[in-house]
């Protein structure tokens, strides 16, 4: 059982988390569960970390943020024992989370469970302080980044074969759209893995990306709930071939901001030069395209998309390179993705989005595809409206594509 | 180098601190600074476990509580290494503090500093993590008690043989009174360990007695001065038997409850059954006096003192053991001490306190003595006054005692 952060931020939810954790424990099951710090906690010490220094050193930002996961088990803990049960938390460290020593982005390289085993062994509720590590070679403390304690829960679950991840947020499931943007939109009864990838890099926050990963790779199930209500969320799971695919799942978003370099040399490496270079400032690219020079003597034209908190990172970067005549930039657009395992086997969704977005005047700035994706750049201010029109075009709303379906034994077939 | 809480409490106050550890780096020496939680992070922590729970667990309390040191630690190694140095922060497991499993009041048994000797060979400036280490045996974090980044500091300039442990507070120094009382007190230039162990245990705030008793154990010589002014401030050492004691040294005051059990059995026992029962519940009792009954047929009276915050549970306590015919309780009793190492060859000392106090009507009602020390209980509105008295009658103001002697190699001969 993972808790995110806003479930466990006031003293009651950290009650609310720790009555669940003991209903599942009374139910008979060994629980183990990872927590994230509380509500505001790591942006509380992220903004003393720069208000001490321009360049937070990247191990002490380490040092600084895995105190904030360690407080909520330790107050989990007083609260589970209050229920009358026994729990010990434990630091990412004790937990036996070994990572590399890439301080703030550290990746999880093994788990030794032997301490969590020994605890459950003698019957205890085990806390696992999410998003931190220990690395194998210094044996100093390392984070997994922002979102880290999913990754966390996933890695745990895995090591120890767990039934299921169950991760508690404060949205009860998958949706097929954001609901503050799309009323009717539904909660999802099941995603695969493939699908909740192409989710979580295009604007769906409630998994964070590196644990779908995770759980795909070690065939970890996980489980979206809500900690506010019951009711079962959504389950992540592994594409079943025997199924029929749903066309398209969700419609996703995410705000972001282009960059255009116009007048770039037209020569091998010049777009390695380029990304290099922002790789090498940790600025993360989504999107790229690049327009081949129409004649010789044209200059190639390269626009890209990456978060907004980056854009001024990206400008600096790109104004030392000096490798293009001009660097347009627009920091107001957005990015409207639908995703959709069943896509691969019917064509016709990438023109029916367009038609879509046409019809309703949205220009679409840029386009990029997977097998089970079709994401467009709009302008920002028409996102919700795309989000809204796309959704309703493939007829996403409640009781439209998937039944709920508890036994998971068998999905729905879905005509479009 | 020890910087309190009061010290690391804003961003400035870090950025000081580390500017003075910088400027200790850079006259020649190896730095090991010892950080305490900023401000009121601790008292924050321990509100936020009872918000929780009525009786937070011991092993989560500890857990919860030393994350706040590590904050400071990782706060000021950003701000070094702003100032060109090279910093490296540790919790107080990394830094070798062992200690046994007694949570929230752990003893150290053991410094293995490996890794700070690894540290400072490679010119690193390392910052720890105060009042916390790690058990021996169950590897659990573990806390020294409230103040115990003081003894975190002793116990590490013992084991790394430093040539001095300075402790940097809001104030800057010890003084022969409270100066918020007494506002022509003076700052001593040194005291020695046993007249510090006297004055710290009889309100003296600045120096953690613990840190003390160990300091004096390993002979490490503590140099008390402000965070907030440059200038030396007091020298805590071995006494020199060579040298001219001074009769008198300060005068200490604290706040406390009094109890007094009238009608108690008269019995082999009984004060071992109260004082065990108190013991139990963690109330510690500082004064001690009992009148033994008159003829056959009475029975004793007994009388302590306590902290004013443990009067209810001592109440409760006294109440289920039954041992005496009534409890009386004052809460608002106040004891006034007089400490000096020359007390043990000059006597009349206590004769001349209590001539004081007579002098002035305050009433005194209950006495402790000890070779270096004499106590008055006396009524607490009365403790200013008796404070400023004593000190005036002893002469203890600015240039009366002691003469700065900052060779340390002879303390000027004192007349009374």
């Amino acid at each position: 059982m993972k808790f995110g952060g806003t479930s466990v931020a006031s003293a009651d939810d950290i009650k609310r988390a720790a009555r669940r954790i003991v209903n599942a424990r009374e139910s008979g099951k060994q629980v183990v569960a990872v927590l994230s710090a509380r509500g505001k906690t790591t942006d509380e010490l992220v903004a003393a970390a720069y208000e001490i220094s321009p360049r937070p050193l990247e191990r002490e930002m380490d040092m600084l943020l895995s105190t904030g996961e360690r407080i909520s088990c330790a107050l989990c803990a007083m609260a589970i024992h209050d229920m009358g049960h026994n729990a010990i938390s434990l630091t990412g460290s004790q937990a036996g989370i070994v990572t590399d020593s890439s301080h703030t982005k550290a990746r999880i390289l093994d788990v030794r469970a032997d301490r969590i085993h020994a605890a459950l062994k003698e019957d205890r509720i085990v806390l696992v302080a999410g998003f931190q590590g220990v690395s194998g070679d210094s044996k100093d403390v390392t984070t997994l980044g922002r979102g880290g304690s999913d990754t966390t829960a996933v890695a745990l679950a895995a090591a120890l074969d767990a039934e299921v991840c169950e991760i508690y947020t404060d949205v009860s499931g998958v949706f097929s759209a954001d609901p503050r943007i799309v009323p009717e939109a539904r909660k999802l009864p099941y995603v695969s893995f493939e699908e909740m990838l192409e989710m979580s890099s295009s604007g769906a926050g409630v998994l964070q990306l590196r644990s779908v990963e995770y759980a795909r790779n070690h065939g970890v199930q996980i489980h979206c709930r809500s900690s506010f209500e019951d009711g079962p969320g959504t389950l992540v799971l592994a594409e079943d071939a025997t199924m029929e695919q749903p066309m398209v799942t969700a419609v996703t978003h995410a705000y972001e901001a282009r960059v255009t370099l116009t007048g770039l040399k037209d020569e091998p490496g010049v777009a390695g030069l380029v990304f290099g270079a922002l790789a090498d400032a940790n600025v993360n690219v989504d999107m790229i395209i690049q327009n081949e020079p129409v004649s010789d003597d044209q200059k190639a034209d390269l626009s890209f998309t990456i978060a907004r908190d980056d854009l001024q990172k990206a400008i600096d970067v790109l104004g030392e390179l000096d490798a293009a005549d001009e660097i347009e930039t627009d920091p107001e657009v957005g990015k409207v993705s639908i995703v959709g395992a069943g896509m691969r086997s019917h064509p016709g969704v990438a023109a029916k989005v367009f038609r879509t977005l046409g019809d309703n005047e949205i220009n679409i700035e840029m386009i990029s595809t997977s097998p089970i994706k079709i994401s467009c750049v709009v302008a920002a201010d028409r996102v919700p409206e795309a989000v809204r029109k796309i959704h309703e075009a493939f007829d996403l709303g409640a009781d439209a594509v998937r039944e709920e379906d508890p036994s998971g034994e068998h999905r729905p077939r879905v005509t479009s």
